[in-house]
């Protein structure tokens, strides 16, 4: 995933153009995706979807001519989306074009102006306290036009068509943790997914924030209710413990899943309520359509050092994290693959398990068979599997390794 | 409030009597009220209403003749419903009618004796050790006999028949937190409703305790079903902090709009579950009414030192106390006012605040849309605004503010 | 309750056999039983009853010919169920099959193999080290063969025929808290109860663990509907705090008046959870009975120092502890022959009390009436006498005695 993150890095993504095209081609190496264009000015529900901005050049040339600033050297130098200008200006009204980091003098942070049209420049405050006094010249040589926005998605069909969506963006520029790490995530998650017999169908999509999602939502708006669960991913390459955000629902059964994921884990790891800011989860959850999709991350977007800003790069994430997640993110899949519904097939006293081989002959205490025994006693039809792990405080894996014992020796059946 | 308050303190109160009509007199000033007088052995529910009674005079005299108690230097100093009496006494037999502070020896009691025929003195412990042995001439010239019991009540029209009711009891004599403190506040608050356009109609209800919320019960047996929401106040003038009282359900919308008042005032404040004795609250939410019906005071009664004896006094209460009083209730009352249920007119995705000036433009980061976006997440029609302030943490007047914004522009429309 | 322990602790109990017989023979000494045996080979829902066995003689005796361990000195000596041998072997191979405690050096350990067929001993670690090298002989002279299960029941008919079923354990041997503690209670509570009025009829039930219950609800189980309430009693006389282990349903009635008798009683206690290992509620809480039945007990099984071993002796029990478990046992059943649910007849107002006596006639403050009040105010069909005492913190004695003066008033009736 890192080796993946490295290559990607490098090419200039905005909410819209080339740049969001490379990179879903070169995911497509990974996992074929059918890429979606979305024509400039469509009515999507609320929205109008942008014009498409691309770069072709943005610098600003000191006093004595020499660029002392590039976009060819970092895409977080040129404010997003914008508008192209050819000027000479005294370093004061520069300086009025120019944003630096608030708090950390060698921070480029990344900013941008979608909705608004502008221009402007992104300097550590370091260089922008270097520039001598004197006449600058800035070319910001851009095409904001009648375009598309862009995306992708892949299907990794299972036995059903109910669908487990996984999304993240792919418009952040040249940042590692938020956001380059959720692109990674689902494309390693989808190759390893494609090796797996499934239950479910999964639905990677790889989309600009909040446009992208409300154009999927849209192009798909008949077909919403195949979404069984669904999870946001960004943010997962830094070393803080795991954050899950529940869907607005709050007690869905993906958040239930995680829930237990993250219990079980026995590591340090926070679930947060709902709340209607952050990231693409808002649009999934808006009240229209409703939809079960949490939010998993490590330290939230704006929690760790260095977000939204050239910090946040390879210092900041580790191969090791991204594989925790990736693993935490594989978890999440197995609790909802294998939770189901039973009931209880010999519900009068409790079965014999030891004629079975289930329990120990000897007498004289033993709690190997607890998970055998809270899936016996709960299986009363009114509770799946996650709920029995969530009741009994026991692994889900134990109670699902449980199931299928007792599945076996027929001692349940489907509910 | 404080002015009208030392008007009412000398007026001899009690039960029934003049004292009652003379303050109920006394408010009709600021707000005209319509007073009710319901005869004495009226059948009211399980009661039945007591004789009316008045004092013409109530004293001791020493063993020199000189009068060393008087009714007319305090109204606390006769047992409340005292029987008229005529007689000389020793001192040993006048201690066995004389009631003193069980803790504070400079502090005259109060205390009555409603429904059982008595006749005593309250005086100070102090007052009570300086009377010189030798025989007392004592006069209580009291009338009980056949009247009626009073009571006031105003109503403040709304554009909807639907009420708030509000009450105080008027019985208590020269007692100015318990409950001077009440009839004033709830007239300083009929005054600034009057001047409002108001969406309930607002009752206020001035009457003697128990005995007058059930007559006014019985007189509007057949109409309490107007009854929305409902507040008892008493003991709103000390420095303690605001303490309600949950109606008998617990969970109505009054309960749920003081909870939020408090929480929003920032200031140290108790809210207590319902108990089935206290105040006047016990006649509105016995089970066959069960209206909701909470109590807002201060310390409550029982609570703050002086209670029920002259110790209870100016000294106890503040302007300020009061105003602060009267604000709270001001804020409850624009907190039902003000709470609606609404649905989210753009359900789909997010509708796009910034393309209206709800939103601002360059990204970053800001958390001045909070309240737009959590109205717009949970206007599913199953929260009112104030389960949204509940839920979101945020100020009612916040969320308020932002349904206005939002109604403005066609996002939201009525449940 | 001691003087019935010391009497049938050297009865060498086992799951079946002529010890749990001669147990039950003198349990119905005190409490007449009717006893049933069950053919061994039975299918019992997904149990099959096993062979009855019985020990005609089981000893080792040392390469001098002595016998170092005896059967005849405690049941304890012999693994339960094993199998005959006669035989020579040297200690090496002797050790293999002895079992020791653990922990305590001095504790001989209680075994058993019920369900595959094997043999050995139970000794103390220092009588095990005690033996000097050589040949060693066994004799184990058991019968295990065709015979029953043997279980004793009375019930003590009430007015109704709802039953309060109360079921203990008769098969460890010489054990005292677990288990001859919860036999001897239920006999003295049998005795206590049969020389009252009663409204449910209380079924009292002896059995060996697990297939005890289970042919029990075999025979019953057409009739098991009658079942209203019940408990599992064991591990009664240790000086530990009561414990209560909830049914599986966990807010069942019995439930709630366990709860409350061990919140009024004002001593230290737990409650805890359902969980499905532990005693015989397992085969009364199956999901297919589903049954109200919980465990109280003092320190639980495996909780308690010689749990298991012979150091569960007359040094742990006391007659103070089994006095007043028994107590607890009768204060539950006091709560659930008391509680109701009663209707306010007088619901519009608070009802004056004071005119029937029940009321301090002088004001002045009195919290007496609170039962009365809470009883008033609650009594609206939603709740009964256990739900009162629970909202209200007062004791359920308070609250059963403010429904009787309410009742002798016709202040409530019969919901």
């Amino acid at each position: 995933m890192i080796e993946l993150m490295r290559e990607l890095y490098p090419i200039p993504r905005s909410l819209t153009g080339d740049g969001v095209r490379q990179t879903l081609a070169r995911i497509s190496q990974e996992v074929p995706l059918e890429v979606a264009e979305v024509p400039s000015g469509t009515q999507v529900f609320d929205w109008t979807t942008p014009k498409e901005w691309n770069v072709d050049e943005a610098w600003i040339a000191g006093p004595a001519g020499e660029r002392v600033v590039d976009f060819a050297d970092s895409s977080l130098h040129l404010l997003g989306y914008s508008v192209p200008v050819r000027t000479r200006l005294p370093l004061a009204e520069l300086r009025e074009r120019v944003f630096t980091h608030p708090h950390n003098p060698d921070w480029i942070p990344y900013r941008t102006s979608y909705y608004t049209e502008n221009w402007g420049f992104c300097l550590s405050q370091r260089q922008l306290d270097s520039l001598p006094e004197g006449e600058y010249e800035v070319s910001v040589a851009t095409r904001l036009e009648d375009g598309h926005v862009t995306y992708g998605e892949a299907l990794i069909p299972g036995e059903t068509e109910d669908e487990f969506l996984l999304s993240t963006y792919v418009d952040h520029p040249a940042l590692c943790n938020d956001n380059l790490s959720g692109p990674v995530l689902l494309t390693a998650l989808g190759q390893e997914l494609a090796r797996r017999g499934l239950r479910y169908s999964y639905r990677l999509l790889f989309s600009p924030a909040t446009i992208g999602p409300l154009c999927w939502l849209w192009q798909n708006r008949d077909r919403v209710d195949r979404i069984k669960h669904g999870l946001v991913a960004s943010c997962l390459g830094d070393p803080g413990g795991m954050t899950y955000k529940r869907s607005r629902r709050g007690d869905a059964e993906i958040d239930r899943a995680v829930a237990i994921v993250l219990r079980d884990s026995g590591r340090d790891h926070s679930i947060l309520e709902w709340f209607p800011y952050g990231g693409d989860e808002r649009q999934f959850n808006s009240p229209g359509f409703d939809l079960p999709v949490g939010a998993l991350s490590r330290t939230p977007a704006d929690k760790f050092p260095g977000y939204h800003s050239s910090g946040d790069d390879f210092d900041l994430v580790g191969a090791e994290w991204l594989e925790h997640s990736l693993q935490t993110y594989l978890a999440v899949v197995e609790a909802l693959e294998g939770n189901r519904s039973y009931v209880n097939a010999s519900p009068y006293g409790e079965p014999q398990l030891g004629k079975r081989g289930l329990y120990r002959s000897v007498g004289g205490g033993s709690s190997e068979e607890g998970a055998l025994l809270w899936t016996l006693s709960l299986t009363d039809g009114s509770m799946d599997l996650l709920a029995i792990a969530q009741r009994s405080g026991l692994p889900f894996r134990a109670i699902r390794e449980a199931a299928d014992r007792l599945l076996e020796h027929d001692l349940l059946r489907a509910a």
